[in-house]
Formats: structure tokens, C-alpha cells, sequence
């Protein structure tokens, strides 16, 4: 995600135009528009002559209302996908921090084996989330993982599973050695559950796009429309139109690939959640939580930078 | 559904346009609209030169939108039930791997006979709901049910709701013997409870469809907008008007046509969602979790199949 | 509620046009403003000879937009109400199915007379509920209700209120029998809490409908905009024009008297909820799970037949 | 709030419009701008002959456009807050009925005095909250409260919140005597709580109208746009403008007004939610439940009467 | 948050215009706008003589309209920040309130330093957090904390995280020590999770601004769009175009910059949530209620007056 702060300067948002991957392909494909325009205007003006087949502004308008709603549609069920793994992502933050808050309440003061166990299993469980939404669990990656355990983890068809259970069986062991009790149980199994409810609305973001129809059919949209606006604009105004159909491109090509940057927001794309980020943070707070130390430095983000 | 990677290619996924049954219907509609307005143009223009019959194209603009309020009202209620399902079972998955977290946790590891029986039940949970949801429960779908099982099982009306009884049964049973604590019981419970809502709520969006009315109001109005268009566009155009109609009928019934696909999510149709992939997910996912073991191997999907 | 179903023809579901009450409407009073229209006209065009007061289309575009926005807020919440009332039907239907998993695995099999009283109350709750929707509860209508009973009943200003609090009466009597325990209580309180929640939530729809001033402004609105339209079309149509102006009415009553029909959910309108299928569907899977015997044949549905 | 039926008659709703003030105030500004145009429009026409300054009707229309969707955002954030507001006093209702089933089935059948107690506390907390939300609580509306009682509530800052915490200190000292269980704590708290809940979004509704900046914009805007107005409309119809000009005025400002009505629920206005009449409900429910006597007769309501 | 009476009088709220700083910045934008816009008329007009370069009004709208369903789309996800973060703080009230009533009811009456420890850390929770949103915690404006305490407090990340701990911490000890039960703890424990997830939540809404590429791409198609609307006002208005230039800039731009403020909404600008006043309204709230003095003076606020 790049970051940035809001509400500042108008045009210095602007200059930064190129941190952005999306605004430079929608800059790209809007130029490569207009160089097939301008083929389509030679032959249309000084080829064919063809400039006497002209279609009212009245029709691109009612195409476009239908578009332009359509896009709507588009922008907000793909950033509803983004804000819900933004929300998602929150929740985990929240939860995890609670957790450790009930497990430093709960648990005696002196049990430093169960509090490192617990504390990097909630980290752990973050950090394979992370990676297990990108492509794959980096088992690596993990903290304070025995040789022995990391031969188990690869064996696991859902790692971020598995690590949650581990936890759950954890506290209940602790249960039934009586340093937790029966409803420290009721209230610590929220949070675990909560763990798994976390992961499964991350892979339900991440496996639904929206439906295939809707896909292919703005595309052909788009591109039919973008194909009819010529017999608009150059009878009136000639060569000088082009820049004015590379405008409509831009607009409405622009609203349609943003959407498709943010659907899936778990990935490496420049407006993507920095879930990375994100899971490091938690596992900076379950550590200050839990009372066991896990040094950390954190480090300074620049402004406009990409982090993940 | 039909499985695609989102943004990666404009012309890739339009090239697969013929994968969508809805597409397919869309394209041959728009043909025969084609077709019939090609008779009545010859009426029009040349038999009964009626071309000084004309309608502006404000009115068409003033209609159009409505009709596009419509339209938007349409899809926005479509795609609610078709994201709603998929939440539910996204829900139903994570409830799934909780349930089967907190037995793991809770049962002796030694007491496999409970483990498996639980394992199974909830797994044909999910394997019943599926068809429950498209027509009627196979029985010989499920796993590990006997003879007697299958016999008792057909004499039921609502499946899923039997088996998920015997779920919360078998659990009140080992509160009864000891095995598990009233703790257990309140924690258990939410569980089996939200077997029963997912089931409802998918009962509730299958059952459901948009009031008739506006159904057939919408027939209604798109079929009169495409009857007088000829009179706003012909005057102007002559024949070329024809495939400016098919393009403003295109964008109206396209827009209907998906939402009606999608409105019932649990079908077969190529955008339904994938509940029998995901139900098998969950069978793995809950074997995995209770440490049972049950072969099960992945198949790999290939891009823009369908897959049920 | 009108049961059809969806995406099979198109002109088939238009062809029943007529089993709707409120399209007879929209097409009664949309014939009822042409011949109002054709009066106008006569007066406009042939005895004053105003042809020359002539609004332009923008005028109406602009105005149109203003009413086909408000028109979009009808809509919606319109819907949103009969969808929230739908979603509470579901939710009574979950919750009834929970209630009776939940007293069948804790409850002993050799119950059966509380296995009864339970199932009749909580069939009795939902048929009340109905007819408490409706006008008033109609108490020969409950099942398994005694004379003195019925005479009790009588006396009961709001009686789903009274029948909910006879199934927690009942569930604690047993907790302090000491044949439920405290974690059944915990457990069984959410249902019948919910069945208050799901009583008051349907009276807060029935009671609430869209606040006063907005109803009126839209039909002072959609009168006025009907009344300067001759203005704007007849100039260019002619008599012709009665015909567009009928159409743009029908665009724009049709929406609002569908948005009317759905408002109130619970009545006997087509398009309104079928509760009383609903209800009769909950007796049935609760006598069922609780796993005694009451016969109910289930009756087939003809297609695009009303039932309530 | 104003009583009606809806979906029975279209003129008798009409009819009935000076009950709302907001619409007589919408008509009366109507009114006024239409008295003010007159002026413009003799000072442009006839005195300084300025038709020649004529802005196109597409411009309008673009201006109309943001305006509209402005007026859609005012309007759904202000009917949001009037819905919220409702659904909290709905919720409250369910709330109360559940505190007293809980605590009809939990206390002893015999204990009056606890009873009458907690029926007057719950009456008395959706008595006080209604005056809260309006002004300040009026302690003599309350009931059962002695004299001394109502010099101590005098002094408190925020009444709801001591009478809440009364009942909930009421049920932990049962809880401490034994006459109620631990689990019947559990439970009946969740129902304090709402009772705080309820009460600090009905405030947080009440407190925090539409960002200042929106609303002056709106104003702004609406004035701006009326003043432009008859450039655009006198050119083409003189003196016949000015009805036009009013119409759209009363198109922009009915959608200010209403949403500025409904804003704040809570109120006296004529579409403001009848909190004093659902206080009035509940009172008469929770005894009713509570099985103590308290008579109350209910009277009918004339339709159109305003209702608080 | 600058407060003010809505629904009073027309003129009123207008004349107040300048309190706002983002309407300052909207006015001052504009009169820039209308400086270009007037050295570009005289050098497209005067010096180039271009106003045969005319762009027609259907392409503005085409174009107008897809900005305004950007703008919809900006407004809409700033004001769900903005009340997102308004309810979190409402829900941070309700539970803080809740928290004080359980412990009230729950603590004996005479344990008065465990009563003033919560309260004091209750109210510090609030005060911590609304400065840990603003910039950074300021110790100093805590209550009740020794200069150990201070010390301790200084070297902690995350404070408010820190504070919620010690409260859970010491309800834990009073179970420990049979001052609270079991149920005590399930009860009050939600409410101390409350406190994080609240913490959670506004700092998700605060860290995560709209995705940088809507950001650009919005400013960029405003900056485009105007310089492009000299060609369609100019050559029919000449230099009068310059008002109607300026007055959809100010249309566009508005829009965006009143969504910019308020997308944050936890700082110090004129339209951002009080939550200094709401974290000593919940001070004072807390000491009421558990019944501690805590001598404070509620000022009246002016109207209109800007408050944090």
C-alpha cells in the first residue's frame, strides 16, 4: 500500500502519479487508445470519408448512464472487498490483542514457558496467514519454530489452522491443570474462534471475484463503446477529437482497472493491504501484552514509499 | 463458477466469453432483436415510410434512466443474495473448523470412535445442505453412514437438520458421561446453532426471489423501451440505426439477464458459487482438524472451467 | 406471495402479468391518464390552440433525475423493509429449529409430555405472531390449546409476548427440577429471547412505513410532473404524444406502487410475505426434531399461484 | 408522528397534506421564491431587457446532477438516522419484554415487592430516556417514585444511566441472597447493558447532526442554482418561467427540508418517531409480563393525528 | 466539531459560512479558478481567438456524470469513516457506562480504592486513546497517575492497550480473591475487550485513507475537466462564461474537499468528532456512576463555536 497523508496539498498527490502501478497502466492504455484513434481518424476522415456517419451525443449519453452505473456497481463491490479485509484485518489485530490481554490477566505472572508459547503462536498464526492469502505459508518466516515443528508445519494442508488449534489445546490443558478455569475457557475460545473466522473471511475475499459474466461483460462493454465514439465526436470536431475520446477512455477505463486492482487486496499490488505490516504490529502487542520481552525496532516509513 | 484470475489481461478474459451460458444468452437475444429490427425497419422505412414518426431523444434519455435506476435496484439485490450466500458459506466453513478445533481440544485424543463420528457428521452436514439446496439430499453422497443410517436418513424430511441434532446430542451425551464440562456445552452450542442458520439463511435466499411484480415490470419495460426505439433512432440513421439498437438493448437486457442468473446462487448455472468445491474443503478441512484421518486427493482446476 | 421462478422464459412470466394486484393497478390507472391525456390534447391542440406553450426536454430530464432519485429512496427502503421482514421470518425459523435441537438433546427421550407442551408452544408462537401481524391473533387457530387456556389467552393484550414467557417459565421450572442444567438455561434463554426480538422487530416494520411527508411529496410530484408533461410533448407529437406520456407515468407510478405494495411486508398482498407458510413450516420441522408425531401433509404449489 | 395508511387511496393522502409542517413549510418557501421571481423576472424582462443572457439548459442539468446526488447523500444519511433511531426504540421494546420474561420466570412467583420494583425501574428508564433525548427528564412523569427518590434523582446529571445501574444492583443483591442463580446473572445482564446501549445511540443520533461543512454547502448550492435560474428559463418563456423556476425550487428544497426534519428523531415534529407512545407500550408490556397489576387504558388513534 | 442547531433558519447557517475552514478553502479555490479562468478567456478570446474550438455541452455531461459517481463514491466511504468513527465512540460510552454499572452493582459499596483505581484507569483508557489517535499520548493529561506510574507509562508502545490490561488485571485479582465470581468475570470481561476492539477500530479508519490511486486519479480528472470547460462555456458566454466556470468548479472541488476533511475525522479540523469533549463526558459518566466524587464543571457551549 502506498502510504500517503491526505487533505494536504492538491497538486503534490498528483507528482506522485507514477508510485502508483494502476495509474500507470490506465495512463498507458489511454495513450495506446489514442494512437489506435488516430489510425481510426485518418481513415475515417481522409480515407474513407466517413465523417457524414455521425451518432447523436444523446445516445453516448444514455450508453454511458448505463455504463457508468454499471462502474459503480464494479467500484463498490470491489471496494467492499477491500474495506472488508481492511475490517478483517482489524478484527485480527483486536482479537489477538485481547487475547493476550485475557492470557497476561489469567495466567500466573511466573508461567514465562506457556506466555512465550502462547505469545509466538498468536504471532505465528498471523505471520502464516499473511502468506497463506499470497501464495503459500513461508514456514521460515515464523518465529521460535523448533526443527521438529517445522517439519510437522510442512505437512499441513492449512497451517494457519493447525497453528490456532494448538493454542485452543493449549488453554485447555491449561483448564484441566487448574491454572485456568472453566470460564476463563468461555472466555478465551471467542478469541481463538475468532482467529479461524479471520482466516476464512480472508479466503472467501480472496476466492470471489466477482462473477465471470459481469467481468467479461464491462469489457466488451468498454471496448464497444470506445469503438462507436469516433462516429461522435470527429464529424464535429475532426482530428481535435481524439484527445477528447482518449478523456472518455481515460475515465471510464480508469474507474474499471482501479476496481480490479483493489478486489483482491491481499496481494503485492501497490493499493494493497499492508497485511504485512499489519501482522508484524500484532506481533510487536502480543509480546508488550504478554510481558515477554521480543526486541523489535521500529522503523520510519517515507511517505509515498510502497510497503507490504 | 467459472474460475479467472482477475487483472491480468483486457483481452484474455473476453476471449472466454462463450465459457458464460448468461453471455451466450445475452449475445443470441441481442441477434434476434437484431433480426426482428431489421423486418421492421424495412416496415418502417421502406413500406410504410414512417420515418417522419420521431421521437426525441431526451424521452429516450428520460426513460433510460429510470430504467437504469431500475436496473441498478435489480443488480444490487442480485449480487446482495449472491454475496450473502457466499458469506454463508464462508460462515459455515469457519463454523465447521471451530466446531472441529474446540472437540479436538475438548475429547480425550484417545476417544477416535467420537472423533470419527463427529468428523462424519459434520461433513455430511455440509454434503446434504448442498443438495438440500438444489433439488433434494443424496444419500448416497455421505460418507460412513450405514445401511440403517441411509434408511432412517430417507424417512426425514429436513436432513441437515437431523444430523446436525445428532451432532449436539452426541455432545450433550458426553456432558452427561463426564468427557466434556457444562463449558464445553456453551461453547459447542453456538456451533451447532450456526449449522442450523447457515442452513436457514441459504433456505431464505434460495426460496426468496424479488417480488414478482417487479420482475415482471422490468419484462415490461424493457420489452416497450425496444419497441419504440426504432421510432427515435431510425428517423436519423436508417438501417445503420439497427445496430445502435442492438447495442442500447445489449446494455438493458444484459444487465437483467445477469442478475437473474445470480439471484439463486446455488445452482448449477456457470456464476453459481462453487458450494460442492467448498463442501469438500470443509470435509478435509474438519478431518485434518480432529486428526482422522481420510484420504482425499486435490485436483488442480484449470483456469475458466466450470466448476460445480 | 407469488411463487414463480426465475431465468426460465421471458415472455412466460409477463404473460401473468394479471396475477399481479398491484401491476392491474399501474396498468388501470396508467389507461386511466391516457384518457385523461386525450381530453387534455383535444383541449390543448383543437379548442385553445396552445401548441406554442412548450417546455423543452431538459426541463424534464432535470426534473426527471430529482424524481427518479427520490424514487430510488422509495424503492429501497421499501425493500429493505420487506427484505428485513423476510430476513426476521428466517431468523424465527433458525431460531424455532435451534430452540427444538437444543430441548431434544437436553431433555430425556421419556419427556414426553414437556417434549409436547414445548412443541406446541413454540408452533403456538409463530401462528399468533402471524395473525398479530395481521389484525389480531385468531386463537382457534393454535394447536393443542385447552378451553381454560383458550379463555386465558382471550384476556392477554399481546399474546406471542405470553406464550414466549410460558416456554421460559417451563425451562426454568426444569432447571430448578434439576432436569436442565445452569448451561442449558444460558444456552436455551438466546431462543426465546429471540422470539420477543423477532416479534418486535416485525411490529416495528408493520407500524413504521416511510415517514408522512415524503409520501405525499411523491405523489404531489409525480402528479404535478404528469400535469406539465402535454407541455412538453404534444407541441412536437400531436395526439401521438398521449401515448409517450402514458409510458413516462407508467415508469414512474409503477415504481412507486410496488414500492407501496412491499412496504408492509405481512399482509395479504401478492407480493407479500407468505408467514403463514412459514409458520406451518416451523411446526412441522419442530415436531419433527423434538421427535413427536404430528401428522401435516405438505401440499404442492402451483406455479405463480398465491399463497399465503 | 403522523398516523396514516399507506397503499390505500392516492388523492386522500394528498388531501391530508397541511398535517406535515415540513410540506407547508416547503410550500410557503415555494411560495416565496415564486414572488421573488416575479420580481427578477420584471427587473430582467421589462425593465432592463436582459433575455439576451441565456445559459443553455445542459448546463443546468449538469449543475442538477451534483445537486441531486448532494440531496441523495442528505437524504439517505438523514433516514438513516431516523431508521437507527427507531430501530434503537425498537430494540428497547424487545429489550424491556425480555427483561421482564427473564425475571418473571427467574423470581420467585411470590415476591411482589421485587417485582414492582423492577416493572416501575424499566417503565421509568424509557420514561426518562424519551424526556432525556428531549430537553431533560420530568421526574413527576415518572411513576411509583417517592418523594425522597425524586430529590435524589434530582441531582443526578444523567437519570437513565442511575435508574439502569438501580436494576442491575437490584438483581446482583437477589443473586447475593440466592433467590437468583449465577446463570440468571449472566443473563439478564446482557439486558442492563442494552438498556446503556439504547440509550447512547439514541444521544450519539441526537448529537451529531450532518458535518456543519455539508450542510451549509447544500445551502449554498440550492441558492446559488435558484439564482441562476431564470437566465436559463426567461429567455424561452417569459413570465411563464416563473412557474417552472418554483416547480424545480420545490423539487431541490422538499428533498433540504425533509431530510432536515427526520434528522433529529427524537422530537416534537410532526414526522418525529412517537417515543412517547412506545415508552407507554412498554410500560403497559413489562407488566403485563411481570404478571403485577397496572391499569392503563388504551385509546384509539384517529389516522393523520399527530402522535407522540 | 463545529456545533449548530440543524432545521432552524435558512439564512442563519449561511452567514456562518466562514467558521468552517473547509468551506474557506472551498471559496478560495474557486476565486483562484476564476483568476485563471479569466486570464485564459482573454487569451483564448482576445489574443488566440480561439472560440471556434468548441466542445459541445452532451460531452461535459457524459463526462460530469462519471465524475459524480466518483465524487458519490468519495463522499460516501469519507462519511462511512467519519460516522464509523463517530459510533465507535458512541459504542466506547455505552461500554464504559456498562463497565462502571457491573462494577458498581458487582464491588462491595465500601471497597472504595478498587472503585477509584477502575475509575480512574476507565477514565484514563479514554483520555489515552483520544491522543494516541491525535499524535501521541500526553501522560501529563491523565488523572490520578503517581510519577511511577508516569515513568512506567512512558516507556510503553501502546498505551491505551497498556491501560485496558491493568483493568482486566484487576478484576482478575478480584476473582482471585472472591471479591467477584466467575460470572463477574464473563460479564465484565466483554466490556473490557470492548475497550480494544474500540481502540482497533479507530485506528484502522485512521491508517487507512482511500487507496492512493483514487486519490490522483480524482484530482486528476477534476484538474482536467476544468481546463477543459473554457471550450464548451467560452464561445457562447464569453467572458460571463468565467461565473458558471467557477461555479462547477465549486461544485466539484466541494465535494472533494469536505470528503478529504472528513475522511480523517479524529484531529483537530472544524468538522472532526469532539472526542476530547465525549472522553470527559464518559469521565464524569464513570465517577457518577461508580459513585466516587470527582468534581467537575460542565461548560455551556456557543453556538457555533468550534470544539474538540
Amino acid at each position: 500500500m502506498i502510504i500517503y497523508e491526505s487533505n494536504k496539498s492538491w497538486l503534490r498527490d498528483v507528482k506522485h502519479l507514477y508510485r502508483s502501478y494502476t495509474m500507470q497502466k490506465i495512463v498507458r492504455s489511454t495513450l495506446w487508445v489514442g494512437a489506435g484513434m488516430a489510425l481510426i481518424s485518418y481513415l475515417v476522415i481522409d480515407v474513407f470519408k466517413l465523417t457524414h456517419w455521425r451518432i447523436e451525443t444523446g445516445t453516448f449519453s444514455l450508453l454511458g448512464i448505463v455504463l457508468s452505473i454499471l462502474l459503480v456497481f464494479r467500484t463498490n463491490s470491489a471496494y467492499d472487498r477491500w474495506w472488508e479485509g481492511r475490517r478483517q484485518w482489524g478484527n485480527l489485530v483486536n482479537n489477538c490483542r485481547t487475547l493476550a490481554m485475557l492470557l497476561h490477566a489469567a495466567l500466573p505472572a511466573s508461567d514465562l514457558p506457556s506466555r512465550r508459547y502462547l505469545a509466538a503462536h498468536i504471532a505465528n498464526f498471523c505471520l502464516a496467514l499473511k502468506e497463506h492469502l499470497r501464495g503459500g505459508v513461508k514456514i521460515n518466516e515464523l518465529i521460535h519454530v523448533s526443527p521438529e515443528e517445522q517439519a510437522l508445519y510442512a505437512t499441513k494442508n492449512h497451517l494457519p489452522n493447525y497453528i490456532a488449534t494448538q493454542i485452543q489445546v493449549q488453554v485447555q490443558e491449561k483448564v484441566r491443570s487448574g491454572d485456568l478455569t472453566g470460564e476463563d475457557l468461555i472466555n478465551i475460545k471467542m478469541h481463538t474462534q475468532t482467529l479461524l473466522d479471520v482466516a476464512g473471511a480472508c479466503e472467501r475475499i480472496k476466492k470471489t471475484p466477482i462473477p465471470f459474466s459481469y467481468n467479461v461483460y464491462l469489457k466488451l462493454y468498454i471496448s464497444a463503446y470506445t469503438l462507436i465514439l469516433p462516429f461522435g465526436l470527429l464529424p464535429d470536431f475532426g482530428y481535435a477529437g481524439i484527445g477528447l475520446i482518449m478523456f472518455i477512455f481515460f475515465a471510464f477505463i480508469g474507474v474499471e482497472l482501479m476496481a480490479e486492482e483493489i478486489e483482491d487486496p491481499f496481494g503485492l499490488d501497490c493499493n494493497d493491504l499492508p497485511i504485512g505490516d499489519i501482522a508484524h504490529t500484532i506481533k510487536q502487542n502480543v509480546y508488550e501484552l504478554l510481558e515477554v520481552g521480543h526486541p523489535e525496532e521500529t522503523r520510519p516509513k517515507e511517505l509515498y514509499q510502497k510497503v507490504f
